[in-house]
């Protein structure tokens, strides 16, 4: 595969777009639904990426035909739209370069249904995932898709980028629990597509195209969602070792034993240094050099005996510590531990550029070799932790905060080049959970390919030919 | 929703289409790829359907290049272009109604790589699902997907129908397994799309919208699969009840004990019969009304536990045999029967109509209610059996062999007119596994909606603008 490109492509800042001039007649056609207040528009400018760009206005739909009738007004005017959930993405992709206008759904944020029945539950896009988690548990039932965010992001958000998360290794993407949606294509036309059903094969599959989308082909209004009965038990397991290489070893060897865990996390020796300093050593013990924390589910006695031959496997692997948790409370400080390595990485007083790449799973040690190469050379930190298990590590280049913007970022701009251009020639991908969005706008060609690209345009147009939903992003 | 309308849509059988003329220099342009000997092409011109179009030609392409250069003359020339897998389908979504080429992947059945490391396997799209499976099996890993036919079945034609099975209440269909592929264009372009990670955000779902596309977007030249640790212990559970709805509120108990079986599969009281009168009474006693047949895996431990668990509650919904299967053989052997559901129906000397309808589960009993009020009012038998866990109905209307393709045919087809009428209105699906094809297609408008339709045409356009790929299915 081709080493992606810099090419000329622009750093994409606040500045760089020019805003849309809305119609005079905007509120008078839409009324209450649109409010353009200054505030209210900053709030809407940005996610959690660097990026920011005002919009003309917010729309506030509580509906899916409030929805409808402000893309028809939008597409009769050739307005940019640019839908939003939680804005906590990590690639820009809710921010409205061209202006124009942004539709939050912080009004649609009803659970419909919960039915265990059918095994459903029914949402509106901009209720937040451990909302609709906590709803599900009440009734003993489960909705596994866990963003790290899932507290303030939205499931309209979580389809729209696909998330994904920890558990993805057992129970997959988001994708694998989207049964049904309504979703308003750029001209007003409301499509639903799937159904309440588990299994649908009328036609080609229309909601898979909409899930990932990041908001480019239509907004997502409703959706059906696969529940499944909750696991009575979890257990949490936690290794220490004291090489990376080791705990690399230990994750395939515990697939090869025949389990497959809901999460395997693992973190290197530059997040553990930060996590002993943030956490303290009775945390993180002065030799650990590599991490992981797995998570079992099943029923109880399930649990108790695969956690037992779980720990066998970590410690013929050369764990020096392990911990097992069979709580809810002990599982739960485990996580906090994990957690705390981002935090430990912000402790560091460094900016994290947080990217998660996808590598083969094989590839895992020569990956974080290649990340450490990478900090030897430019003497920019690099700090590798994530879901081990599917391959799919954040990878934090740490950069001073005072120096962003000026020649630190574009050496770290350079890595960020030499990381993704490792991770394309050794089969991996450039994004597994976080999307493209304008972030990764750049080295997206280079990524997928020619053919790709061409097909990416082709269904823009065909979906939307006016290109005004969410343009700007993907290079499309 | 409104109820489908049989239109003027005609049946659609072998005398229906004209064939197309196959340019003069066919030979001297693709050389041994292609065959026109007739029996070789009568031997491409069916499936497991009723309807039958002889090909101008067959090519029998050993690899990407071969079908691109295929694919490269037909647009040239506007050739129609229908893919064939392993011709096993049951909705005639291989046969070849404008004629033209026949693309048979049987010299395409190369297993290229399973490997553990990274969780995937690579294969060509002629290999036969039993075949990986039993690859995977060898080194202790495993390809849930299985469709009935696993063992006729190719990989490819899987994934262009997006396949099920027994397993998909646990597992998932085929989408949750295809990582990448390689796909031939229409205009012989050669897309790759995802790859061999577990997690792949890169732009659009391409992979997701070749999944299911019946061979109507793109032709699959090679696939890379996510394969899973094998769970090591497996077991079987049956049970026999004096009512059918016993075993239908039974499903619901399982599932909201906390238990994801592999499989829950249900047979209704007309295929009890037939099952009686086939296998003996040793095998399903005179008063059986509903069976149900559950598959657990997972450790040894958790199955034996689970297993005496989900006994219990079967036994609660009033089961009056139940059976419990711990050894590979006597798990199969319960296998048997319920495969021998399908058989007993077929020895009752009646032609299966065999629909794979889906409803959401909580319909479970009004659906058969309904089924057997169908075939009251009818005198046509009709019996219902299969995944009862994600509501995936086989439904089959049993109609006299001789009387096909006369009176009795068009009653059968007023049946089928309600029966998916119901299952529409009822918010199911008129497929779940097998597709659209032929069999389905004058009822596909009405199951999707027209604004889903207008859709599926943009996506066609989009895609094979010429629409030379499987032309004549699904009315696009």
């Amino acid at each position: 595969m081709a080493a992606p490109s810099l090419g000329n492509c622009p750093r994409l800042i606040s500045s760089f777009y020019t805003m849309s001039q809305l119609p005079s007649d905007l509120h008078e056609a839409l009324g209450k639904l649109i409010c353009t207040d200054e505030t209210v528009r900053r709030a809407h400018s940005s996610d959690k990426w660097f990026a920011h760009a005002m919009p003309d206005a917010v729309a506030f739909p509580t509906n899916t035909e409030d929805v409808a009738r402000i893309m028809r007004y939008a597409s009769q005017h050739t307005i940019p739209v640019t839908a939003r959930g939680g804005g906590v993405g990590y690639v820009g992709g809710c921010v409205p370069v061209q202006g124009g206008i942004v539709i939050s759904t912080d009004r649609m944020k009803r659970i419909l249904e919960v039915n265990p029945q059918d095994g459903v539950a029914v949402v509106q896009p901009g209720v937040h995932t451990a909302e609709l988690q906590d709803a599900c548990a009440r009734l003993g039932w489960f909705y596994p898709p866990d963003p790290a965010s899932r507290k303030d992001s939205s499931i309209g958000g979580n389809i729209a980028t696909n998330a994904g998360g920890p558990r993805c290794l057992k129970y997959g993407v988001t994708r694998a629990y989207v049964l049904g949606l309504t979703v308003v294509l750029p001209d007003g036309r409301v499509l639903t597509c799937g159904g309440r059903t588990h299994k649908n094969k009328q036609g080609f599959d229309l909601v898979g195209l909409f899930c990932g989308s990041e908001g480019m082909l239509g907004i997502i209004t409703q959706a059906i969602l696969r529940i499944i009965p909750a696991p009575p038990a979890q257990a949490a397991l936690q290794a220490i070792f004291p090489e990376f290489a080791a705990a690399a070893k230990a994750v395939q060897d515990v697939l090869q034993a025949g389990h497959l865990p809901c999460a395997i996390e693992i973190a290197d020796t530059y997040t553990l240094q930060a996590a002993r300093e943030h956490l303290g050593t009775d945390v993180i013990p002065g030799d650990a050099r590599g991490h992981l924390l797995l998570e079992l589910d099943g029923s109880e006695t399930a649990v108790e005996k695969e956690a037992g031959s779980v720990l066998r496997v970590l410690e013929e692997c050369g764990a020096t510590h392990t911990r097992l948790a069979r709580t809810a409370e002990d599982v739960e400080t485990l996580w906090q531990v994990r957690r705390g390595f981002s935090e430990s990485l912000k402790a560091t007083g460094l900016t994290k550029l947080n990217e998660d790449v996808v590598i083969p799973r094989s590839q895992l040690i020569d990956f974080v070799e290649f990340c450490a190469g990478m900090q030897r050379e430019s003497g920019i930190p690099v700090a590798c932790f994530g879901h081990a298990g599917d391959g799919n590590i954040h990878t934090n280049i740490m950069v001073p905060r005072d120096e962003l913007g000026h020649e630190k970022r574009k050496e770290a701009d350079a890595l960020l080049h030499s990381l993704f251009a490792w991770v394309l020639s050794h089969g991996g991908s450039i994004t597994g959970e976080h999307g493209i969005g304008l972030a990764k706008a750049m080295w997206f060609p280079s990524a997928v390919g020619s053919v790709a690209m061409e097909l990416h345009r082709a269904l823009k147009d065909a979906l939307d030919p006016q290109h005004i939903l969410n343009p700007g992003k993907m290079q499309l």
